[in-house]
């Protein structure tokens, strides 16, 4: 399911609801990356059961929307969207953005402004009144990009592994 | 539904999952913070009806659960749990902790490091690999009590207002 149709400089970029067919594609896009790597993120063919039953819980919550990136039939981009109700804030929804990647191939293409863009258009349609996301304090650049497109960088993000 | 038992010092905690009935407590007790009301939260009668909306998106959402904590009649804690399936860190679901509170009135109790210990075991009940959650920068002695329970701070929270 087409969801937006981006027009960038480097050419068209489709932004889909991801499907199955896109899984192995966007576990490689995701691993593709040294810091995910430090945290065990692998496209290692040992995986895919894990990666099969994580999408499978993924596309059946409606509160949530993993989208994928396509140039022509080429993965791109990729970003997880999750819808959270809450009392917080006037019992605002928020829109949470987690594992936001761009291939390489596309850096600089103001793909990943477009896509982030779109989310936090998305995000409004549905109702949210916040939108949130964590970035790993080891990439400074990203955090300069999340500040151009609004966001402030009000909180200290804590992680456990359990 | 009763969730827990906490043996506390200052005497017993039920943790139970919130009721309709436990609303108006709960926004009180999300209310009475300085940060949270700089954030527009309020106790307001004229909000009842954004807070009972909430409350029901939340409660018909599985991968949600609003947990309060009775000391007898009194509400005296809350937190919100949410588990978020996703494609990082092989496919781990995650355990996100949102909108913590305790009475000022049982500060000191080690309530709220027993509510968040719980909170761990149910995430490893349910199958998380990873817990999170974020702190407003504001609370210095909230990241203290965090990493104490095993919280690393390894990231930078960005928030922006839909």
């Amino acid at each position: 399911m087409t969801l937006a149709l981006l027009d960038l400089p480097n050419g068209p970029v489709e932004l889909a609801r991801a499907t199955a067919a896109d899984l192995d594609a966007l576990v490689a896009l995701i691993a593709d990356d040294a810091i995910a790597r430090s945290r065990g993120d692998s496209a290692d063919a040992g995986l895919g059961a894990a990666y099969a039953d994580a999408f499978a819980a993924i596309d059946r919550d409606r509160a949530q929307l993993l989208v994928v990136g396509r140039a022509g039939e080429q993965v791109v981009a990729t970003m997880q969207l999750s819808f959270i109700p809450g009392l917080s804030r006037q019992g605002a929804t928020r829109l949470q953005i987690e594992a936001v990647r761009v291939a390489d191939s596309q850096r600089g293409s103001g793909l990943g402004s477009a896509m982030i863009r779109w989310a936090l258009d998305e995000g409004r349609r549905r109702g949210a009144a916040l939108a949130q996301l964590t970035s790993d304090s080891a990439r400074p650049e990203a955090h300069t990009f999340y500040e151009r497109l609004g966001f402030a960088a009000t909180h200290v993000g804590f992680k456990q592994q359990l």
